[in-house]
């Protein structure tokens, strides 16, 4: 009694393609935040973002063909908003606020498209920019990379057979099920997921949210991916990102303007959102540097994201930079989000448990962790560390400094000019998995 | 996009039964060997199988609802032989030897038919029964088994929502994957698969016969259930079990006869089976005893299967007695079949390697093993000791002593007679997990 449904049968061999980005909310919601001040502040500012891949020695134009993602990038252009998705941004409430985008911001997000891309193949990895307006260039970061990290999936996966392919993936779920057990003993933890970018694969992440939806419970408070906060009913979580400080450096016409970049940043971002969507990222052009400079109100603001640093020597550093501007770090929120594992999101809740408030957004580890899971031992499912930066604004290069030197990005002369404008204290190189 | 099939899903809910037993060939291959040979000679002997629940802490009839149990008992009993079952075991060849079923032998189990079955529930057990012609009841043991230990799953997985039933599968996978992936190192060990009668599902144990075939390839020797053999192309494996030599010892009409029972069983297994057949099953009424009293032919046999002594140390014995009779064991085989683990398996192979030719018949551990799988620790998907024994023949006692008391079964009266007869030597006591 085999049932075989010939007509799904047909139609699935007969798939001209299987897209990867299948709406403009599978994107980080940060994305969006930051849209609506780009759209409202900087609408004549353009801005080139560009496709950087870290792990040099993975040749991603030997792995992935061109053509299918060319396909993929066009599939992305074609998509716009839906009638249902525009009545959800519209309508529901972000960070405990209703209507956080205006709705001129959201009659402009109707009309919405991806714009074009620049593709070509150079010493067997992709060159990918994005130029035009930065309210337009800057959602291709989000689904350029997930595209590029699913196709690389897709091209590991395609040697396995229907068997190894089950032990594959049920390995990677009793292994991403232990890591929720693990944390569910951590009673007041607040994790969220913060995996889209780097995802195995958007069925992969789903399939991870609900994991974790259902492992921790409500220590599981939300998920970056606009979509799947949609479908699965979720927060949306993030506030913004390094663009927003890189831009506005490279758009300063004196090294005073330039140090006060950062500070800019935080005063625009301040008029269009308050509350727990105060969220400083310091690390842009190093954290010491940040903090030496900052002005005070900037200790009034919720919290911090250290980005770049170890989480508890990153936290420390300001914990007692709050102390020393006389403010109770317990009153106060840190979100840990770079390279987290299971391991280190334990160690750092119990170090910081019970001084300050804590928030960690889970990446990489939490959406793309398949080590060891392949029957055959392969490196071609490891996550890489591929990311997509703004490279130009109005033609200037635009740099980030870090607090991993590993981690900068720009051109290397303009690199140099900032490291001696905003210095070089406690910048040290940590290796950068992904 | 959501794609549902409506006429699958109507379908899917209004299911009478999901059968258990969809097949009479759905059993362990050594009932077929054994019924042609039962059929052959003892037609006329009545023989009482009776369902035994040595885990006595698990109250089956409350943990499985009758009317589902007779529902599946009775769909078990709507079965016949199909047409391409009866050409493929008509047709195929087993152990190297075409036709190993005679044609009028076949052409009597074309009607076979399940015989009735007796029901009743009592302290919290049940009590099942199945009396009639021998040629008849014997088919009902491994039916029966596997009916009331998927009864018992199903009982267990009904509280679980689909995603902790995904998590379940996940871990049961990973875990039978690294017990190939343990197996595999082995270069030349031969195993079975033998888990028919407590295995967790069908559908399991088709998953596991399936990890095994990709696992460890031409290890994987076979499967001793007929209906996956035919199915997966595999060679169907097992010879021949404890219900011979009870049914004939309780046929003894005196002493002599019954301390001949054990070796007249051989010489009617041997005119129906030879070559790689012909192994020896032990320890019905002590093992010690058995080869004590054991005509020299006996050491002429392929190998023996010792089932109820602790690998090593049963091996040892008959490899000491093969070498008494001036047998060369390299030429010899044990088939260990006893409650194995991959580890008790890489353990004893280890210890015999080179000595002896060895098979393993791998049962519960390999179909049914749960442990640690489930989302919230439960006991109801440990495997239980259930078995389903020849309790009377022709209106007498049939016993077994096994080598380990704690496997023992008949009548007590009948059990202190036989240990007057046979003796007590070696008897140990081992606990019995399945």
């Amino acid at each position: 009694m085999t049932k075989t449904d010939i007509a799904r049968r047909v139609y699935n061999h007969t798939w001209k393609l299987d897209p990867i980005i299948r709406s403009l909310l599978d994107t980080d919601f940060y994305k969006l935040l930051m849209l609506q001040m780009i759209w409202g502040m900087y609408p004549r500012v353009d801005a080139t973002f560009t496709l950087i891949n870290r792990t040099t020695s993975v040749r991603l134009a030997d792995e992935i063909d061109e053509g299918a993602l060319r396909e993929q990038l066009d599939h992305a252009r074609s998509l716009r908003f839906s009638k249902k998705e525009m009545i959800w941004l519209g309508g529901n409430t972000f960070y405990g606020r209703k209507q956080i985008f205006e709705p001129e911001f959201l009659a402009w997000l109707e009309d919405f498209q991806l714009p074009d891309y620049h593709l070509e193949k150079r010493d067997g990895q992709y060159e990918l920019t994005f130029a035009g307006p930065w309210m337009y260039t800057t959602l291709w970061e989000i689904p350029v990379l997930a595209i590029i990290n699913e196709l690389r999936s897709r091209a590991a996966l395609r040697e396995y057979g229907p068997f190894a392919l089950d032990v594959l993936y049920a390995r990677a779920k009793a292994k991403m099920w232990a890591k929720t057990e693990l944390l569910k003993q951590l009673p007041d933890i607040n994790i969220s997921d913060f995996g889209t970018r780097r995802r195995h694969s958007f069925l992969w992440q789903r399939w991870c949210v609900e994991a974790l939806k259902e492992g921790i419970g409500k220590s599981f408070t939300g998920t970056s991916n606009v979509k799947l906060a949609m479908d699965t009913d979720l927060e949306a979580v993030g506030t913004n990102a390094h663009e927003l400080p890189m831009v506005l450096a490279a758009l300063a016409d004196s090294e005073a303007e330039l140090r006060q970049a950062p500070y800019r940043v935080l005063k625009d971002w301040q008029r269009y959102y308050g509350g727990n969507l105060l969220i400083v990222l310091p690390d842009a052009f190093g954290t010491a540097a940040f903090l030496r400079d900052a002005p005070d109100w900037v200790a009034d603001w919720t919290g911090f994201r250290p980005d770049s640093a170890p989480p508890i020597e990153g936290g420390e550093r300001i914990i007692s930079w709050w102390r020393q501007k006389g403010k109770d770090p317990r009153q106060k929120m840190l979100i840990f989000s770079d390279g987290l594992e299971a391991e280190t999101i334990v160690e750092t809740y119990r170090h910081f448990h019970g001084r300050v408030r804590m928030a960690f957004g889970w990446g990489t580890n939490l959406t793309n962790d398949f080590e060891g899971c392949a029957p055959v031992p392969t490196t071609r499912l490891n996550p890489i560390s591929l990311v997509c930066k703004v490279t130009e604004a109005n033609g200037r290069h635009a740099v980030k400094l870090s607090d991993n030197p590993a981690k900068a990005t720009g051109d290397e002369a303009e690199i140099a000019r900032y490291i001696r404008i905003f210095g070089n204290e406690e910048r040290v190189e940590q290796f950068v998995k992904v």
